[in-house]
């Protein structure tokens, strides 16, 4: 049972599957992959019947469900959860930023106090799509005495929060996005979450919430965000990923007095490999064993 | 037993003496004030004989300490410690926009993701003249499992702190300096703390190392601290406070890709009232029941 790191060679996961026990190999000889520097179009080129379980690199894999390679007689394992504590920090640098209006510190160039300043003590924070990240989210925001609001697949109650519904629970998605001043977006992309953000939902949202989207750029309509920012329906938007993504040079978020746009730096090269070298070291480990894989992707799912 | 609130009458302030059960009145017939929308220099109006307790509004009271109104005969509350909760998540807020580079991304108007982006998780915070500030500060860092280090006056083990060393104890603080990820400044001002960080503490710390000031701009020696900022000699700085303060048009830290100021804004005017309003409450309430005052100013100590 060789285990081959690739397309692209990192050391430290290299590494990693040494530290679990198991032994590196080529492409041809392995019976294990783990997947790093390529999307899912390169996939072709080193799946073989031998191959038994690809370890993803990232959290969100949708693009491995839309080209097809999920396919059966392989386990597919994402790196869910291995990033949600540093998503969640930068999603909390997101939120103090906001109602600290840093962002508009930041661009004044000179001492000008603006208006509105104002506090997470006593806020109430709604998290769609509560899972790993939620979760830390949750921990990152407990001194804070926040109010928590979260919607999840299942309706199952999330850990630290006052009020969990089905995301299928219209009444309760309606219930968070009026109650939040922050409305925090950590849903996988799926067809189902598509613009699950859109005017409809941003209308909904307190006239000084602030929108934060750490998932994908996909659940969030743009053009409808860009319109409710410009006519002051929303205290602000903090976004992390956009569609389209990179967002084009002179696009609206970019001069929006009420938009901080972070180019998809939430999991940032400099803190994923150490991350994700720990759950290459303990599913290989997993796999050794014959135990349950972290992350295992269900395909009908789609995450 | 009449308590006047002035010289700008705030009606929150008012209705606090209200709740604590005392009765509001005229300067004249006063027998304490609760100062607020002036400095020292107005003292002289409403100080009478009849004088003897003085709610002053601010947790940094050096204006008055050098004003010479802090006369014998009246006691003084400052407000220290009312504001600690408020002005410790405005440090958290700096901390992570330094350490996640949202200062440079609200400023580049355009996707382009920066270098060397950081973590608070696992990083050492080195705390200068950690008081009430400082140990909200570590209520808020502790989801994120930092190592913290605290210097304070008398070198009493701060709660939560891995270290701590008195003021005075030279190897001490300069085991803080050269051991933190970021150095936070949140010791009053007085002569002994006038250019605590000069250019021989700047040097000394990482160069990769933060700076933070959330107490007053006295204590940092502004030149100095360009100089290093200019030299690629710290990760980063932020400020609430400067010297001068307001900084003026064009100074260099404006421009300074790893400087991030905000302009005095820690403790905003749309947070302080309620805060100062719940302090004039209680100690409007212990002032009426004989009991020790919270915030007593020390003229020795000039805080």
């Amino acid at each position: 049972m060789k285990i081959h790191v690739g397309p692209v060679a990192v050391p430290e996961l290299e590494e990693a599957v040494r530290a679990a026990g198991a032994e590196l190999g080529s492409a041809e000889e392995a019976s294990a992959l783990v997947w790093f520097g390529a999307g899912p179009e390169r996939f072709a080129e080193f799946a073989h019947s031998g191959i038994e379980w690809v370890q993803l690199p990232a959290a969100g894999i949708e693009s491995w469900v839309e080209s097809g390679a999920l396919r059966g007689g392989i386990r597919f394992t994402s790196a869910a959860g291995t990033y949600a504590e540093t998503v969640a920090e930068h999603t909390l640098a997101l939120m103090l930023a906001g109602t600290r209006q840093l962002h508009t510190m930041a661009r004044a160039g000179r001492w000008e106090q603006p208006e509105g300043i104002r506090s997470l003590f006593g806020a109430t924070v709604g998290i769609l799509g509560a899972g790993g990240i939620g979760r830390a989210l949750i921990r990152l925001l407990a001194p804070f005495g926040v109010r928590v609001l979260a919607v999840n697949r299942s309706g199952k109650p999330v850990d630290g929060a006052d009020r969990t519904w089905a995301a299928d629970d219209a009444e309760g998605v309606r219930e968070l996005l009026t109650g939040s001043d922050f409305v925090v977006v950590a849903a996988p992309a799926t067809a189902a979450t598509a613009k699950l953000v859109d005017a409809g939902a941003l209308a909904l949202m307190k006239p000084d919430a602030w929108l934060v989207n750490v998932a994908r750029g996909s659940l969030v309509d743009t053009d409808a965000l860009v319109d409710a920012l410009a006519a002051g329906r929303l205290g602000g938007a903090a976004l992390d990923v956009t569609d389209p993504e990179p967002l084009p040079a002179g696009h609206p978020l970019f001069s929006e007095p009420r938009a901080l746009v972070s180019p998809h730096t939430a999991n940032p090269k400099s803190l994923l490999i150490p991350a994700l070298a720990r759950r290459v070291e303990e599913n290989t480990r997993r796999y050794l064993a014959g135990e349950p894989l972290l992350g295992e992707v269900d395909p009908a799912a789609g995450y």
